[in-house]
C-alpha cells in the first residue's frame, strides 16, 4: 500500500496537470487584434504554479463525496483570481518583482498596460464562469459561489490584505501587536482564498452550516501555517528553488512570523496550527487523508 | 409644458444625484487598516460624471414600466465597472492622463499601486453587488446580468477595446479599412458597456428575446454616435470645459471618426446614428421620449 505522502503528491500533480488542461479550455483563443491580451493570459495561467486553491476545493469536495465537471471548473475559475492577484502584485508600482514561478513576470515578459489588463481580464472572466450553468443546476449555489468568491477577493479580503501588506509600518516595539497585524493581513492576503476554496468545494457538494463552520476553521489555520511557512522560506530559501526572489521581507524590514517569533518558534507555531487544522477533519476518518497530507505539504513545502 | 429637453437635463442630473447617494451606500466605508484604498475607491466613484450608463439602464426599464430599489443597485454595480476602466486606463502605462472629471487621477491624488487596486476593488465589488438578491428576485436574471456585465467588460468587450486602442496601427492609407478598425475598437471599448446599460435595464424589466434585439440595435446606434462625438469634441474641445487632456487622440496619429471623415462629416455620421437609434424606439411612443432626448444629449454633449 503506497503511503500517504506518495498519494497526496500523485493527486497533486494530476489536479495541476488537469487545471492546465481546463484553464487552456477556458481561457480565451488568442486570436483577433485583442489577441495579445489573451497570450498574457495564457502565459500567465498556464504551465506553471502548484495550483494549491484549485486542489482543496476539488478535494474537499470528493471528501464529502461529490464530484464533478462544475467543480474542476469551478476550480479554474478560482485559479483565475489568484493568477491574476500575482500579476498585480508583481507590477513595478506594487512588489516590483521580475520572477515568478520560474519565469520572467508578465510586465516583463509583455508591458506594464498589458500585465494590468490580462489581470483585469483574468478577474473578470473568474466571475463570467462561475455564472455558468455547468459549474451546478442550483443556481442560488452558484450566486452564493460568485459573490463570496468577490468577498475574499476585495477589500475585507485579498485586496484588503495587499493594501494593509503595502501600507503596513515596519518592525515596532510591539511585537503582539506586530503579530495581530500580520495574522490579520494574512488572514486576508492568503487565507480569504484559500479558505474560499475550501467552503466552495464544501458548498458545491451541498455541505450544510455546521459542515461548513468547521471546514472554515480548517481552512484558516491552514492558511496561516502556509503564511508561517512562506516567511520561513523567505529566511531560508534561495531564489533558485523558490522560483522568486528571496529573502526580500526581512531586507525589506517588514515583520514576519521569523522577525517575531524567531526560525525556530515559526515552526513550532505553523505546526501546532497544523495539527489543529487536521483536527478538525477528524470526523471524515480516511475519507480526510489527502486533506491531511496536505496540511503536512504545506508544513514541509520548499517552494 | 416644459420641453423635452428640460425634463431630460433634470432626469439626468436627478440619476446623477441619486447615483452619489447609492454609490455612497455601496461603496465600503473607509475604516480600518486598509481605509486608504477605500477612499480611492470613494475619491474616483463619488461626485463626477454624467452618469449615461446608470441614466440608460434607469430609463430603459422605466420605459418598459419597471422601477425598483433593485435597478437602482444594479446601475451603481455598473457604474462602478466603469469608473474601475478610467481608473486602470489613466495609468502612467496607459493613457497616462493627469485629468479626469476635472480633478487629479487617482494615481496622481493618490499613487500607482492604490490606482491599481482600488480599480481591481471596483470591478470585484461591481459582481457582488450584482448578485445580491435585492437587484432582482430571480436568481436566473441576476446570473444573467452577471455573466453579460463579464462579457461586457472582459476580453471579447471593454477590455479588448482597451487593448485594441493600445496596439492600434496610427493612420493607414486605407480609410476604409481605418473605419473598420476603430469602429470594431469602439463597439467593445464603450459599447459594450453602453449596450449592457440598455438591456440590463430591459432584462430587469422582464423584455423577451426580441425586444432586446430591438434595444441592442438602438444601444449600439447610441454607442458609436456617443464615440464619434467624443472625437469631435477631441479635435475642437478644449481641456479646461471637458475636464480632461483634448486633442490628445490628433497629437498622437491615431485614426479617429474625425481624420477619417473630417469634422463636418463625422458630424453627418453621428447625426445619422441618432436618427436610427431613435427609430427603434418608435414603438413605444411617448414614453420613449426620455431615451430620444438622451440620444440627442449626446450628439450634441460639450463634454
Amino acid at each position: 500500500m503506497p503511503n500517504k505522502t506518495t498519494v497526496f503528491e500523485t493527486r497533486l500533480d494530476e489536479i495541476a496537470q488537469q487545471m492546465d488542461v481546463v484553464l487552456a479550455r477556458l481561457l480565451p483563443e488568442p486570436v483577433g487584434p485583442q489577441a495579445h491580451v489573451m497570450e498574457a493570459m495564457r502565459y500567465a495561467a498556464l504551465g506553471g504554479g502548484k495550483r494549491l486553491r484549485p486542489f482543496l476545493l476539488i478535494e474537499t469536495a470528493r471528501m464529502l463525496g461529490y464530484e464533478s465537471l462544475g467543480v474542476e471548473i469551478a476550480a479554474g475559475a478560482l485559479e483565475c483570481v489568484h493568477v491574476y492577484s500575482l500579476i498585480h502584485d508583481d507590477l513595478p508600482c506594487m512588489d516590483d518583482d521580475d520572477i515568478r514561478r520560474g519565469k520572467p513576470t508578465v510586465h516583463k515578459a509583455y508591458d506594464e498596460a498589458m500585465a494590468v489588463l490580462a489581470g483585469d481580464a483574468l478577474l473578470t472572466m473568474a466571475f463570467e464562469i462561475m455564472a455558468r450553468p455547468e459549474i451546478h443546476a442550483d443556481a442560488n449555489i452558484r450566486l452564493k459561489l460568485l459573490s463570496s468568491l468577490a468577498q475574499a477577493s476585495g477589500t475585507h479580503g485579498m485586496i484588503g490584505g495587499q493594501v494593509i501588506d503595502i501600507n503596513a509600518p515596519h518592525f515596532s516595539d510591539d511585537k503582539k501587536q506586530d503579530e495581530e497585524l500580520i495574522t490579520h493581513l494574512q488572514a486576508l492576503k492568503t487565507g480569504a482564498l484559500i479558505n474560499y476554496a475550501v467552503l466552495s468545494g464544501a458548498r458545491l457538494a451541498g455541505a450544510g452550516e455546521d459542515e461548513l463552520m468547521n471546514l472554515s476553521a480548517f481552512s484558516q489555520n491552514v492558511g496561516l501555517a502556509f503564511q508561517i511557512r512562506d516567511d520561513i522560506l523567505d529566511a531560508e530559501g534561495d531564489a533558485v528553488e523558490m522560483g522568486k526572489a528571496a529573502g526580500k521581507d526581512a531586507g525589506l524590514g517588514k515583520a514576519t512570523f521569523v522577525s517575531i517569533h524567531g526560525l525556530e518558534g515559526a515552526k513550532e507555531k505553523a505546526f501546532a496550527l497544523g495539527e489543529q487544522a487536521k483536527s478538525m477533519l477528524i470526523p471524515y476518518g480516511a475519507r480526510a487523508d489527502i486533506l491531511c497530507a496536505a496540511v503536512d505539504f504545506v508544513l514541509n513545502r520548499k517552494k
